[in-house]
Formats: C-alpha cells, structure tokens, sequence
C-alpha cells in the first residue's frame, strides 16, 4: 500500500473496512453526500455470504434517517441470511459519465458510488407499515395515501430490514479526463460523455380513474420531455 | 421451497447457485439474453470475500465472447484476489422502470439482471493490449485506434481479468402491474414510470483536434437530443 493509503480526505472513514484505498481522494465520509447518492437511488447491490459462496444481489433501497431499508418475500434467501444478521455489503452506483481521455490509460468514468457494510436488522411489526409507506413515497410523492393499503396477510408476508449507516463511505469521480501532459496535443476528441437515469414517458396500465392524473406522474412526463400520457 | 423453485423456465440453469429461485418464470438461461444485458452495461458490480468479510464493488466491465472482462490497477485489492483466484458473483442490473400498482404490494420494477458465478482467470501480457482495445471500443466504437496507446509501463501496471460465462443467469421483468381482479376498481393512477440510462450532450475537455468530431461523439449527441457540442 502506498502512503496515500492511509490519508482519509474529505473526513475519516468510520471504519478500516470502509477506508477507501483506490485513489483515495475521490472518498468522503460525510453523511449530506452520502445521503444525497441513497435518495437519488431506486436500487442497490447487496454482496452476502452463505454455504454456497458469496452472492450479490439488487434489490430496492430507499433511505429514512440513518438508516437504508430493503424489503421483500420471507421466502427470499437473502432476506432471510440478512434477517438472521449476516454481514453484508450494500453499494449503490449512480453511472454519470464515460471519460474520454487522448491516451488509452487515462480512460475513466464519472460516477458517485456509496458501500454500507453492517448487518440489517429486522423492521418490528409495528413498525412495518410505516416503513412501506415511506418507499411508496420514496417512488412516488404521496401515492402510499392514494392507493390499497397492505392488509394483514400481505403484510405478514412481507420481510422489511434496515441497515445502519455508521459504516458507510462515498465515492466520487467527476469532470474531464486527467491526461499527461505530454498528450494533450494528440489529435483525438477528449472530454466526457455524460449519462445519466431518465424518466420516459409514463405508460398506463387499464383502465385509470375518472379524476385524472396524479402530479407526480405528470411531472414524470414533464422531466420525460411532455410526452403524451 | 415452494415446488415452482424447482421447475426453471426459459432453459435450465447451468448450475444449482445460478439456478433463479425467487419468480422463477423471470429466469432465462439462453446466451442471447445474457449477452444482450451485459453489452448493454458500462458496469458490473462484483461481489467477494477477503478477511475482512463480504465485498461489492462497482467497476467498469465488457464482454468478449463467452467471458466478461474487467481490468484495473495492479493495487487494487479486488483484482488482487480475483487474479489469485477467488470466488467471485458478478451481476449487472439495469433499471428499466418503476411499476405502480393499484395495491402497495404489488408495486415493483421493470429490470433486467444478469449474475454470474465462478472465478477470473489472468488475461496474459500477449492478450491485454487487444483486450483493453476491445474495452475502449465496446465504449467508443473505433476510438482504440485514435488514442495513444498504452505504453509498455502502462499496461504492466494493468491487470486484466476475464471470467467465463459458464454459470450465468439472467433475470427479467418488463410490463405492468400484476395487480389482484379485486383491486382493478380502486381509483387510483396504475402503470409504469419507464426509467432509461441516457446520454447527455457530451462535453469537450480543453484543446481538440482540428479535423472535427469523431462519429460516435456526433451519434452520442444526436441521441441527446443534438444539443450543440
């Protein structure tokens, strides 16, 4: 490791295993960045272990205070190794760009990343429903007043689990590319392709109520270019 | 396990641990479907065990053939142990929308995933310098040719890693809610908010050529909506 290793920069890292190693000042530890990269995110990866080796697996996340959730089928293998308290790793990528450098070395790519580890813990009956509603609203402003709540069964069916965000660290890359100065003059196009996770136009499933459409779909339209829905 | 677990659909899984447990009718096992979500990926996230515990990490990742590659620093510690041969899960998601349903329960996400298990294998001194034009092309079609290419200290210091096909699974949703016949009446907004990674105008960094903007950097625009660039 190479003395750079061991020079957290935009704060410390709660923990050895979160410390990142790999071009070290593209890390922060603190939580308004990391926040920002779980509440723009609809999906995370969740590295675990069992008999058969380790395994990594999306699932949907949404954050409330210090905590992510996940939730899914008891019958989900996952969820139930989580539920029992086996360590995991859960990252979450937001792909912002591919960076075109003049040489091939320095080619890279934009992103914000973030990786809790921990261990989950189950989400109490009591409080299951409430953790539901905030996804619905995490998915849509609103919608967990607007539509059939869960009943008994579906609820009891329904595995909910939070993970502490205490070992927790961010990683970032933005702007250009980072040639060598001696290739700046190469004649090929540099700069940075940027991408980015984009709504398209909603689609109706059926038939739809009588007294239109919900502000949160019509804003999906607006951002998906005020195509017809 | 419910007896569906042991009936996959659309082929038969290579193996127990790629074998889709959890709506197994979401499974397919054939190589146009796997290949199709991973040359569609920019990035994988690989899951792994060191001393410290489970581990997932995003990184950038292409296929040839019938292998998935990913290169990288000789530092980094996840190449480290892939290389040495460590077990490993790869998996490649993309989000293709968020599916709103009638009732909380059956909301869900149109997405299409790929896992695979098994162990890199070294990509040898005499095969990394095409690898890695294959990398640059799967981001830029032709740009291998166009960059300066990696000098001999630079690809040293690269590891490139390949990791066969041989135990992969890929798992898909697309459509609407599945919503219960008795909810079809609760008035509220039901169907899918599509989601899609998109390019955005690409943006030059410093001094470019004098002979203009090359094919895919003009195509990335025009798919951006011909913003100017």
């Amino acid at each position: 490791m190479s003395s750079t290793d061991t020079v957290p920069v935009n704060g410390k890292a709660p923990s050895p295993r979160t410390r990142v190693r790999r071009i070290a000042e593209r890390a922060h530890y603190d939580r308004d960045t990391l926040y920002a990269i779980l509440d723009a995110a609809y999906l995370c990866h969740i590295a675990f272990a069992d008999e058969h080796g380790v395994h990594c697996i999306p699932t949907a996340c949404w954050r409330e205070g210090d905590h992510l959730y996940i939730h899914g089928s008891n019958g989900s293998r996952m969820l139930r190794l989580a539920a029992e308290g086996a360590q995991v790793c859960v990252t979450v990528t937001h792909l912002d760009g591919l960076v075109l450098a003049r040489s091939a070395f320095h080619h890279s790519m934009n992103y914000r990343s973030a990786m809790i580890y921990g261990a989950f813990e189950v989400v109490g009956a009591d409080r299951k429903a409430a953790a539901l509603d905030a996804f619905l609203n995490h998915i849509a402003q609103g919608r967990a007043h607007e539509v059939r709540a869960g009943n008994r069964n579906e609820l009891a069916a329904t595995t909910v689990l939070r993970l502490p965000l205490d070992e927790a660290a961010a990683k970032i890359r933005t702007g250009g590319p980072k040639d060598d100065d001696e290739d700046l003059g190469h004649p090929v196009w540099a700069g940075v392709l940027p991408l980015a996770l984009k709504p398209l136009a909603p689609e109706p499933d059926g038939a739809q109520p009588a007294d239109g459409v919900p502000g949160y779909v019509m804003e999906w339209a607006g951002r998906a270019g005020g195509a017809d829905q």
